[in-house]
């Protein structure tokens, strides 16, 4: 006998429905994830609004969602019973494992894997999703089920910032105070940085930022004379890059973190040349969940503020309209188990 | 009694005059240098043909030169007698050594330093020039004088493979076949690159290339497919941005060796963000210099070979004119000793 | 119908018998390798005199053989067919290529995975071996098949470098003039070492080194006032780390290739805390075969002359008793394929 | 007029004397620092006891004190009179800051180089000392000046921490609760470490460990089981090896911090080998008390409860013998200004 659950599946631009769908068979290696809530970020976005993202295109139905927050609820029957009933954040990219880029251990670099909730690989939005167990995280049972989902945003600034060959004791510049900025932010001073900038154009997202600790929370025009060791550009908006590059020291270094516009894009690449200042990108994360828990775990980083809206499984387009609207920082889907739907 | 030599000493654009001086008197610590030749590079043209290179200009007489071949003629009172009569290369730049950059052995990022014939510091191109001990090399005395100062480009080149993280075994894509480009895939080939290819528009230059012994030597049309490990843009052209952008793998680097232009450059930045591929600079050189007259002295680099033109010292404008023409590869100006003049 | 083929099965201490097993099925994703030779090492010599090599004791009869080479003679269903014929050395090591050593790119020090030839899992000195092809390394067919898999302790030699973080232009001794030795010496040559000195008690070895074009081999007495920035111990000899210590810079490297005997060692590690010397192992090896055939494939290293000694798969035995006595270097079977039996 | 001071001076072993002396001249680049505090250390110790430190031997009477903290008095004729009035703490080695060790900037290997306190070089005991600007680094002026010392064991401890390459998010052992020790596990909390622990066979010094809120503070009995990712052995006890190896993951590093007995020291290096765990070592600290200063600035380490006793100048050798006695963690000896003598 098949059992059914529910699934929000993308048909297209602004298609977006919840159906009943067959709970997946859970094959050897694998766990079923009972999901507890999941993040909405900004590639969810393009794909709902365009039916695209980038060259990613929606060409069948499919299940959107890759911060995904749950507990296991079946195994694969190699898989030891002591996964059963964990609370766990599943890591969705799956490497191929054995090229040459997994075999450096920069698998996020991998162009043969696949990744959850990016098409045609169906997500989490739905009341459960099958998942090879390399792939779970474990986390404190003691975390809200909301916030669990901002465990993987949390990897990508952990990511971020190795990318940023940040070392404790220096200065950081973080341009956009969105959910991955704040999340810079905080593992930052976590890590022992210096001095913390975090730049936005929005007051009330600097406001954010501050309630969370960061104390030097300012806008564009007051960048002037900062010279930082690390900068981490979270905006995506090419027209941050000059004053991150002005803002970074001779020897410095600056990652492009927020997803920049396809296309050329201007800047003085005179200041990486001359004054050795790297210009650097970062693609997910690779090995960093383990980090990302362990902030959440010592209290050093405040994920659960950083949902600012949730919405039940059967509302899911609601929640996309509301992410949309850029309204707050995460929004989250309440999926499945004790949510009245 | 004073002693004079010779000096080409620039006054303003293009107003280069051979006058007599007094030779410098050698303070402890230091030693004169019997200059035997000065090669001429890209921002010694600038300065000629300009009075200014960059945002550093001409606002008194000069000597220019910083890429110094010579041999020892005196010493100051504290200075080993061994000096005397080695064949040296002068390390042009003096940094403070006790700030910040200097402290962690990034010393070319020194900004409290002065350079050899970078204004108002005067430079080589005399009979004579006193130079710090410290900031001479030594070479082998079977190198011919006019190659001496090219010791100095390979430093450049020896520093921008350290900043392109090169390692044994990968691949290289060198856009620009001058001097430094030359020097570069030559250093990568002795260091045990796997592949080698330099590009150029100038079919010239790639003959002198395959001359050298490295085999793919292409125009840019003929760049499609290749994905390297390491590259490093040696033309100082922003046109050659893109090719090397997308010549370049997931995760590998892209170095700015030649100067790029002042002002906004367009990139397809989106590759550095998604791709992992970094984007860096390099500047000078540190520490560097060991490491060239290493290659030199096992005869893996021929650096002989890239003279293609010299003039004596009282001709010293019409080397310049020479080098502006851009025939040929490294133009040279014998000084002093054994030049008849 | 079965396939059958031959095998030199260890069924204990000096108790090695050729018989006659199945062909092992090839599996989805797996190739069939035809033998063509196989290398002893001393791992090997362990497992065949003491039935034991270190903590892993021959518990079950046991077809020995990690260094292997020989050609794609089958492939699993979902394998291309393009691998069929290719001329391999297998990368016997296999990984889990989840746990958290393998996710950073250190798979060598996964504690999960297997290893062809090592305890309880058959090698390769047989007629056939099965293995993923994600075990494949293709090499040139000009290589002599005997040469094919001195490709593995060329790898080693590959990794013992980078955890030397050696760099060209640096100086370089080598203790202990075995094949291992001989390879790091070779390939640090190819990689552009400043100076390359080799030590080892053994005069005839040292001549061998002599062949290879590694000009300085000297006796241990001859190693004073010698100051390196990279050391690799290949000899296994505890009574070599006095000497190796001391022959390295204030903050140069020491590695421990040559496996050390168990329990305490007796060394001057005061020499390590003083001046930052460090002292790191290096075990196996992690993405180094394709730099391992680059170096062979352009003719920097010679792995054919390293093979001294062959004997055909039936006279394993002879094989085992020849590397036993040390003569010469590298010993191999010859399997399957081509050769009289 | 020559001025003078009170200074304690050894003249050979236990042979301490509190003599006047004239304040030395300021030369140019100098300042005339008013030693507030002076802390001992175990070198101190051993020049008091023996007459020497390991083999550098006091020859001529010689003022001790490495560990210096005061307040700058007069500055040279070149030096900002911004100077005059700041509360600085001395960086006591004095590096040639052209050597090749030093151009990398690994000055703390210089060969050249002299040391405040290091005979033949007079120290910090004394009412004033000269030092060069460039030696001086400002703290904050609310730090306890008793407290200002001990910045010095604490960029020791930077520097270790740096050596053992760790990163945020790793765990870590100390063993050694000593001054470094605990500065080590401070800073190391301070830098995000994941879970640290402290182990130290005195019952007094593992509470102290405690009350600085470090809150794993075991005996070398209950090591086991340990697997951390960093080790740094701060004791100097070589009887501490065996458990600090055994208690390092695969891949992972020890670092010896405290300084070992002279001659040979026994070890499994079998583990360091087979493992690629790293054995390496720390020595003073190159470019790390602005990151020291930065951590007491945050209030992140707290350097003012270490101080357990204070002698004043006049009763320096009563302050040696009561740090003999290893009572307590820090001794400092006050000198000069504000102190009644």
């Amino acid at each position: 006998m098949t059992r059914t659950m529910r699934a929000a599946v993308l048909h297209g631009a602004k298609d977006l429905r919840v159906e009943n769908r067959d709970i997946p068979p859970v094959a050897p290696g694998e766990a079923l994830v009972a999901v507890g809530s999941v993040g909405l970020c900004g590639s969810d976005l393009h794909y709902y609004l365009d039916g695209r993202n980038g060259g990613n295109v929606v060409r069948s139905p499919v299940v959107l969602g890759h911060e995904i927050g749950g507990t296991v609820a079946e195994v694969g029957p190699d898989v030891p019973n002591s996964w059963l009933r964990a609370t766990v954040v599943v890591e969705p990219a799956m490497p191929c494992r054995t090229c040459a880029a997994c075999a450096i251990g920069r698998y996020n670099l991998c162009d043969r894997g696949a990744c959850l909730g990016s098409p045609p690989t169906d997500g989490g939005l739905a009341d459960y999703v099958t998942v090879p167990v390399t792939q779970l995280h474990r986390v404190p049972d003691t975390l809200p089920a909301q916030a669990v989902p901002v465990l993987e945003p949390l990897a990508v600034a952990v990511h971020a910032l190795r990318r940023a060959e940040f070392a404790p004791g220096e200065s950081v510049l973080i341009t956009g105070a969105g959910p991955v900025g704040l999340l810079v932010a905080q593992a930052a001073r976590a890590w022992g940085a210096r001095e913390i900038t975090v730049c936005d154009v929005d007051t009330a997202r600097l406001e954010a930022c501050r309630t969370l600790g960061i104390e030097r929370a300012v806008e564009p025009a007051e960048l002037g004379g900062l010279r930082v060791d690390r900068s981490l550009e979270c905006s995506g908006a090419s027209a941050a890059l000059p004053g991150v590059l002005a803002a970074t020291r001779p020897g410095g270094r600056v990652v492009l973190v927020g997803t920049m516009p396809a296309g050329d894009i201007a800047a003085r690449l005179g200041l990486v040349q001359r004054y050795e200042v790297d210009l650097v990108g970062t693609f997910r994360y690779a090995a960093s969940f383990s980090a990302a828990v362990d902030l959440v775990e010592r209290g050093a980083v405040d994920v659960t503020s950083l949902v600012t809206a949730s919405f039940p499984l059967h509302e899911a387009e609601a929640a996309f309209s509301h992410a949309v609207s850029m309204a707050g920082l995460k929004t989250v889907v309440d999926c499945g188990q004790g949510t009245a739907s």
